[in-house]
């Protein structure tokens, strides 16, 4: 697999990993990144994370024929419209956002005329930005969610399938609605819970932190624009989580405070298990 | 420093640690594991992590100038009540446990006449269980907090406390009541949330993990019959945590419900700015 020009909007921890990979896989004989700021389009140069960089996205989408919006959710379907202007026909058009039914649903309604538009979402990266913290390796055995919607074009599916297993990567296609409720349980959850043990610590509480508050809250550094978009965006399925957890909490709340050994035991077992699916 | 004999009572993954670390930094002439099953003993012999290994509780305090209680919480009471009439007068008797308020008021009743009772918690240790998993590197820089009441003799906390410093650790001394709240932030909730975040997840939604719930849920695979007698033997503490942390959570859900942006993110950068007080 080989494209002529992959352009990758973005290029920060996760468009420039994806850019290294594609660089050391050889997927294309150009990656040009299109950065916001001179001081990014100068980092992307800098950590040779792609072959040319440029401000202008007109310049850097002409003659792509995969297009990778790698920037923060929130801004994702407004980059796509502009892009989708300056795509040629035929070409990919794809993001890395870690939320899916809202942007799928607007993307749509303009980028799947002439150009394909297939969502991606990465299930790795780092609590770190930049793309000095870029790495080809973070797609080593990581899944990647493809949507697949009523509109969405069979043979961009396959490409884009082959484009991430070539850098590593384990695919799921579902759909949008599905990777919400999915990646509710799995990603915004995880988050949730994060910033709000971190936001329960005290100045003395942190100096004594062992292995297991620091694990715990590791994702709270995450960027808190980024989180609020993605929170916001898959605001439904978020708050869903968020109500089977408090439950489960609770449950756990009652049997320790009616000294249940029975129930506390049961609830911890079952976790335990849970926790042992896992694949590390 | 140097002891004639140290007893470590269950050398497991926490008093494997001990013994190995006090091995290799020479603390004692000798070091005697007390196990409670056969097993267990030849383990602790085959890993090399003490010198001798009995199953015999008096033999294996005889003659210890200090005694280290590495059994569960649950146990810790009443090994100290068999450990302590056994002991030569004047010997250390510490334990390792997770809890410290109700543990220490009993123990003291009974263990500080000819011997002296000074409460250890390293906050180090693994998910992972055994003599096997032991290692002698869990100390290094790992915090220990060494408890104070009017009752401990002040000898036996500065020998103690050397001997922690010489395996590696930081050492901070406070009293059984201030440890537990302590430790119902930095230890006892991020477990406790941790399970109830192990228990919302699914069977597809685990299949979907990433970093996220892979990190905030490796400590739902501790030992459930440990946690369920951590969380019982500070009860108080565990469930006020539990309740700062719901209210945190409710603001974090009450902002996202209402879309409240700024709320969101103010919620989300106090968040990240705590977590950056934690020293990795």
């Amino acid at each position: 697999m080989r494209f002529n020009k992959i352009a990758i909007i973005g290029v920060g921890l996760m468009g420039g990993s994806i850019a290294l990979a594609a660089k050391r896989k050889k997927l294309a004989k150009e990656i040009m990144g299109v950065c916001r700021r001179e001081v990014s389009r100068r980092k992307a140069l800098k950590f040779r994370a792609v072959n040319k960089a440029t401000l202008n996205l007109e310049e850097g989408i002409s003659g792509a024929d995969l297009v990778i919006l790698a920037a923060p959710v929130g801004k994702i379907v407004n980059l796509a419209k502009k892009a989708a202007k300056f795509m040629q026909r035929g070409a990919i058009l794809t993001d890395v956002g870690s939320t899916k039914r809202d942007s799928v649903k607007k993307i749509e309604k303009f980028a799947n005329y002439k150009t394909h538009f297939v969502g991606s979402h990465p299930m790795a990266g780092s609590d770190k930005a930049g793309v000095e913290n870029a790495s080809a390796d973070i797609f080593n055995k990581a899944l990647v969610i493809i949507t697949k919607t009523k509109n969405t074009d069979k043979q961009s599916i396959a490409t884009l399938k082959r484009f991430w297993q070539e850098l590593g990567c384990r695919v799921l296609i579902v759909s949008p609605q599905r990777h919400d409720r999915l990646a509710s349980l799995a990603s915004y959850l995880p988050h949730v819970v994060s910033f709000a043990l971190s936001s329960s610590q005290t100045k003395d509480s942190v100096k004594i932190a062992g292995g297991s508050l620091k694990e715990t809250t590791r994702v709270a550094s995450s960027e808190a624009e980024l989180w609020k978009d993605i929170f916001l965006s898959a605001q439904a399925p978020t708050l869903k989580a968020i109500r089977i957890f408090s439950n489960n909490l609770k449950t756990l709340e009652k049997a320790l405070k009616a000294k249940n050994e029975k129930a506390l035991i049961k609830f911890l077992k079952r976790a335990k298990r849970i926790r042992g699916q896992i694949k590390e």
